[in-house]
């Protein structure tokens, strides 16, 4: 609960303006009545993260080829109950049971440990706080979508929701030792998009790209073989994450129930919107000029970095620095996509550049507007992050693949994931 | 609005620790904002409840094959708006007009009867509970799909939303006879979803399967000609039902305005979400291992029997019971499908396995965390309130076959109920 | 915020009435709660609302034929962008900075002007109100679809919501001339719907029909060459937008802090609900009786135009007044769309008489229910809405035509606007 100087100026004229108001007995909340707000902000701030997972899903089905659609499906609903399941088991506590400026938690199964003190129901919080885990894997799912066999990435997906995200999420959010040396991420452009970015990364060199995706030379996006097999799912995947983000970053003020913190929340969502919609229209245009044509895909990714790159500082900004924050996120992601296609790293759906390279950039540049952050602090923690959810993810993934395997077969592949894993065609779709 | 005993002790400590808060002049809410709160409940309640009708309509329409496709859409939306019409008009009043420890409500339309005792909006409530109408004559819906008349079954949702479920759940909810015996039933495992389960059961029976369905022996769901249309579109549908639920369950607490019933609020948020997560693990894991690939189809309504069987008691439940009570709910869909595949009851989207079977389930197990009630109350219960949905249903689809006729004929099923009855086909998607 | 007599008097009683209640000190909210449960309103307004543009998109989408989905997308997520920027730079204190009784407002960017009298976050209400400028554009996207030129539209959009919209709703809600009159609209069914459809009307007639599209005789709905490329997507959108439209209506009431205010919102949300659902059946029954076919696509267009009706006066009605006007707006956009087809005016998606027609009608019989309105007023202000509206993009899009060019190519029209303006193929679904 961030208590601004600034507002707390406008509070004092505001509470002296209140006196003038007749039908009210008290200018103030109640206690019980703060306690209510936030509670039910979290439960709200939940339900809105929780459509995010309806959004990726949305997103990769339509992103990936026909044959993989059934499988893509399967792993996001399956991810969605594992990573809340393995987060109730062992990642909230090792995140929030840290000493403060520790390093790690405890390992112990999360109980209802009703804390008055922290003006909320201790449910509330955990509900909010397991939709941003199953964000964080999701981002990884996209990525290595189309080759990886289901069950390795169930247990991945475990492994990264009990202790990846935990740990490296507690040294900030849980109070250990990055808070303390003040590093700054207020919704997860680093602990949320870059840490799932990173391991999205890991995924994409161990698993090595599609069969034929890659000529020669890099060949464009929407390659026949490989092509979206639905844009309009894409859309209303991007326009869920875009809702959903509303409450990604507006509860993430952890408070409603003051004068300062409603106005917060809203100032954040104001600046949410506007840095989506500066990076849907950034590139629009850089496609238009550079490609001639306007691509949809490129301009859904736009919006999603922007909204990336916002996340780290919404509040501080003016909406038009926000504006330009999301610009600028969405020319990282346009060029960092095309370094990945360059680099022959496939990527299915862009979550690296959308996440890991516009969530960077977020974090990085939050001391322009938050004077309490400094630039070398920012840089230390996106750096000990990433390259924690990096090691963590590809080492994990490297085990897999020589234990159980990682990879399908050639000849599945070929067959399709659907048909291979799944045994579900995803469309049947005739005159 | 349930004050339970442990959290009552709770409170009191709460209230004394509120003494230590600076910034409060009272430490309780106000009675306005109680009334307030608890009608911003029913109303944001209502508006996540109505997203379940959207989910089913997604469901059902993945789950057809394409040439039945505009007919659930048709029938998902009739239905929506003609069970409002119906419960404004008959049904509330019916339900809620009964006397205590009664068997039937009073025949009138329903009024602005803004009663100040109960603490919330009249508006509010009507606008809640008429969401549950919607759901429950949904379940109906894609039981019966592909093969039954649009204008039939129109009738039939009148009928069931103007006077089957009123009846039975104004025996529970509106403080009839049920209620006054000792049965509980929080959110309507029973009431709403073992009620809407047994009428479909009728449904399938009385119209008997679709052409060629079945062979000579049991064949497996997505069988070529009635291959589901479109996974993504079932996965994107039970997403929704899922968020959904968190209104269904959670502003079934029917109030928001007290520490107590915020903080019940969360609780039955997070078990219910960890029952759903219990119900898609278990489902996968079973058709991985019985069947050798992972059933996504399964997965979800393996979700969805979670999310049913958890209705009945969310909040009593540790969470570690809640996934538990998700887990059988799932395996009892999973075998429940099996079963009536073997009789050959043509349910197309499992809608009995899920809704009737582990919705009777997670009634009968209530008793296990809630000491208030009894297995024998529960049995009582069930089994009046499914027999009661299961008759009048019978009956109404054997008058309607034998005067409107319910079933299409064999040429227009053959064309598809798309061509026959609405005139639109679904999908005009070429290259 | 309204402050009915009739309401007014419940209140005193209910005062009255909460005296005897116990765990209350004080009776009513105090004014940092009312501030606070204001501003959410907004807040969780927004949201909804801001779900009616992926509703939009969505129901584009399904309509349009196969080969214009993907250009769809990239216009309703760019117009969702542009918009925005364009309301926040121009349009918000073009129509908030308006003179009492006067025309136009100041061209300055809005800011954060935190006006502690209104009692709610100045930011809480930019962002709802975005959402509104996001909707009154999106009725223009679908109509055009499938021929214009993507940029010409977006520019179309940016003046649209930085100048048109912005200056006509000032008159009202801006407390402009309309306003001093004695106008009133609720939520926008002419400020909003009118407003438009009658720029569609514009875009319609200038841009003219799509190639092939009308024979010698006006030809139906569905034609092959123009097939809606997926009835899923329609009901999905129609659906999203019905939902959208609980936050469009409800928080227009602008205030959520009273025991007033919250009854309005939850009266509207009930008159919303059930005005949606008439428009619904009397579609169904419509087409049943005239064409022998239950015609999807109109039972959706018919829920539409009766959430469309009710909007300009959601409060006064009875809920039985508010199904009759959803009746009528839906038999008006039936045989409206018929009109449109015989004057071959080819509006893809049925948006001029949806938004239009069904708009007018539901403003002009306001003053039924509403006594501080005349038919003499309603008359006026709707006649000058539209016609400011139609006038100016008529102008528009004639400017745009002589320039840049408006249409696409006949070569680019046969191959569809998704291959020559997005160069992304919207579906590549195969088996």
């Amino acid at each position: 609960m961030k208590n601004l100087i600034k507002n707390s100026f406008v509070s004092f004229i505001f509470l002296i303006s209140l006196t003038n108001l007749g039908n009210s007995a008290e200018t103030t909340m109640s206690a019980e009545g703060q306690y209510i707000f936030n509670t039910l902000g979290f439960y709200l701030g939940g339900v809105l993260v929780a459509f995010m997972a309806a959004g990726f899903c949305m997103l990769e089905s339509g992103l990936v080829s026909t044959k993989s659609v059934s499988t893509i499906a399967a792993k996001n609903v399956g991810k969605f109950a594992i990573t809340s399941i393995v987060f109730f088991l062992f990642g909230y506590n090792l995140a929030y049971g840290i000493p403060e400026g520790g390093y790690i938690g405890s390992f112990k199964i999360w109980g209802d440990e009703t804390n008055l003190d922290t003006g909320y129901s201790g449910y509330s919080d955990w509900f909010y706080q397991t939709m941003f885990v199953c964000a964080t894997v999701s981002i990884v799912s996209g990525a290595v979508a189309e080759r990886i066999k289901i069950w390795p990435f169930f247990i991945f997906s475990a492994l990264m929701a009990g202790f990846i995200y935990p740990i490296s999420m507690g040294w900030q959010w849980g109070g250990g030792w990055l808070a303390s040396l003040g590093f700054s991420d207020f919704a997860g452009s680093t602990l949320v998009h870059a840490c799932g970015g990173a391991a999205a990364l890991a995924g994409v060199i161990v698993l090595g790209s599609r069969i034929g995706r890659f000529g020669k030379k890099g060949e464009p996006h929407n390659l026949v073989p490989y092509a979206a097999s639905s844009i309009p799912l894409v859309t209303l995947g991007t326009f869920l994450l875009w809702f959903g983000w509303f409450g990604f970053n507006g509860f993430s003020q952890l408070a409603v129930g003051t004068f300062d913190d409603v106005n917060a929340i809203n100032k954040i969502a104001v600046n949410t919107h506007l840095a989506g919609a500066a990076g849907t229209v950034t590139a629009a245009v850089v496609t238009r000029l550079l490609g001639g044509k306007t691509d949809i895909v490129m301009m859904l990714n736009g919006a999603l970095a922007g909204l990336v790159a916002i996340t780290a500082e919404p509040l501080y900004p003016t909406p038009i620095l926000a504006m330009v924050i999301g610009a600028i996120g969405s020319l990282i992601m346009y060029f960092g996509t095309k370094f990945l296609e360059a680099k022959h790293l496939d990527d299915v759906v862009g979550a690296i550049p959308v996440h890991m390279f516009a969530g960077i950039f977020g974090t990085l540049v939050v001391p322009i507007s938050n004077p309490n952050t400094s630039f070398g602090t920012q840089f230390t923690g996106v750096l000990v992050v990433c390259l924690f959810s990096f090691i963590l993810s590809y080492l994990i993934f490297k085990v897999l693949k020589a234990s159980i395997g990682l990879r399908i077969s050639r000849e599945a592949e070929k067959l399709g994931t659907d048909v291979a894993e799944v045994g579900v065609k995803a469309y049947a779709i005739r005159d």
